[in-house]
């Protein structure tokens, strides 16, 4: 039996482009996927008909409204249930689909999946992470801005989802999770973070290591890094904003000179090596933790390999049994 | 006239050699300056014999007591006065010197230089600034660790002070200040950036720009990027993880095969010319910004370069009457 995931096929930068042609891209890597997608039929029957394998695999059902990047929430809330945002989130919550997956605006995407999917009773609001590249491989970290101001209560249940997360994704066996601190000392930070520690050494099913620092991010020793959604959300942008510099500058100092554009052309093979390693398209794909259903996050710039990441992401977490993992740890913690 | 300054010789990973040479190796740069250096004479006095600038321009006082780098700052404020920190502090809170430098513990250095040296009325806790390489030059970050916890008024009060420093140091006449937030909207964040955005969009003697975002830190357009010293810290060390990540990586790709090897030798130029953009050492020296009096702080890790970088800022700072200004504009918005 296939897979059913339901697709937005309007939201994102590159859609619908992006989310066809990525859709059609992982049906090569598995065909045990069906896919129902959401958005202007009259464009997407046009489009499906270069996609000899997503042809074969999908549906398209015709929403002709679509929840802009800039549409406020509260907004996307009352008038966004038509949209192709929302009629894929209600494909899920009707059973016809196992997972909806949508590279549009984040803020109406969540509170929409929020209100239609729900969320499990101790949680507020759903934490949104992301693997970030690291020495060791990679490393969770979350939240990611949904959750600006956080309880010690809130960052122990990122802990637990964090930490099934990563189970199932990297199939690292008991991930170790560290809280983001300004110094690994117990002294360190603020109450809540202290708080938070004090309730993670005692649990017995989390693979607690303590404090963490912003470099830990990048160079280890954690699986797992949770923090409120202000600071992850910092952290994340200064990461990237670093990497972009990176590039930039070597990129100037390569253009220099023809020796160094000669260096260039010995060394491209170093360099891919290095974009390959930092490339976001692999790292894309991002559940909503928290909810009743799988929702994942495109990002909104994702071309089609990266969506096709996104999907694969929703297909591990379907096989896996996330939910039924989380809701058991949940309510250990509840 | 020479400008007196007060080294502490025994702070810091490579001390007494580190604050020597780089004393020596600065006076090469402005002669003018005369040195009080604070530590073991026995030591010192042999070492200073290899520096013949620094020699004539110097006069050792003895200190047989040092704040290790783990001490806590509550044992450095009861034991600490008579260290060779706590000495070089009280020499400019009695008039022989213009400024202290300590490469030492910075626990101990902020609490020792608030109570010797005092800081303004409405500052509770000194701020650590820092510059940080930019796409466009150099951007500072404050507070990077001081204030765990921020009132609207301490985001104000950096604001100000911020934007004095990077004035004086960068010679930019307006700098314009930012607020560090997980958006650009007025509606983003939480309360406390909120009100810090309302307070300083009525300020007059602030070019504030508004809300920044992480990647604004690296990526511009604003001069000066306040915080907490929680989020400060956090983006700090999370951009310096991926900087390490990005060489180490580089390096790996490099190494991996003869090709590489060859692309490495001619695009060495373009590798030095990111290794200085991003050279820690020319970034090395913070001012902890609140006191009534100059105290620098050089990082623990600073050789000889770095150091003298840290006592270059120092000089910049006196000959441009930091202090004055700071007070004034405090006095405005207390």
């Amino acid at each position: 039996m296939k897979t059913v995931l339901s697709l937005d096929a309007m939201g994102g930068d590159n859609a619908p482009h992006a989310v066809l042609q990525g859709a059609d891209l992982y049906l090569k890597k598995n065909p045990k996927v069906f896919f129902r997608i959401f958005g202007d039929k009259a464009i997407l029957d046009v489009l499906i008909k270069n996609y000899e394998s997503l042809k074969k695999n999908s549906e398209v059902i015709h929403s002709n409204f679509i929840i802009t990047s800039d549409m406020k929430p509260s907004l996307a809330l009352r008038n966004g249930r038509l949209s192709s945002m929302g009629m894929a989130i209600s494909d899920v919550a009707v059973g016809n689909s196992k997972a909806v997956i949508s590279a549009g605006n984040t803020g109406a995407y969540m509170a929409l999946s929020k209100i239609v999917l729900k969320s499990f009773d101790c949680i507020d609001r759903p934490a949104i992470p992301a693997f970030i590249p690291s020495i060791k491989g990679q490393t969770l970290l979350l939240d990611l801005g949904a959750n600006i101001e956080c309880s010690p209560e809130n960052l122990v249940q990122f802990a637990v989802m964090g930490s099934s997360y990563c189970k199932h994704l990297q199939n690292v066996e008991n991930p170790s999770v560290g809280i983001l601190n300004v110094g690994s000392e117990e002294s360190k930070g603020n109450a809540v973070v202290r708080e938070a520690f004090n309730l993670l050494k005692t649990m017995n099913n989390i693979n607690f290591y303590g404090f963490v620092e912003g470099d830990n991010i990048t160079q280890g020793p954690v699986d797992v890094v949770v923090t409120d959604g202000f600071s992850g959300n910092v952290a994340l942008k200064a990461m990237e904003g670093v990497a972009k510099l990176f590039s930039q500058t070597l990129k100037d100092g390569m253009n220099s000179s023809f020796i160094n554009k000669i260096g260039y052309l010995f060394s491209k093979s170093a360099f891919d090596y290095v974009r390959k390693k930092a490339d976001p398209r692999l790292y894309n794909g991002a559940m909503f933790l928290g909810l009743k259903n799988i929702a994942i996050k495109s990002h909104g710039s994702a071309d089609h390999i990266g969506f096709a990441n996104a999907l694969s992401v929703a297909i591990q977490l379907i096989e896996k049994n996330i939910l039924t993992d989380l809701e058991k740890n949940l309510l250990e913690v509840a």
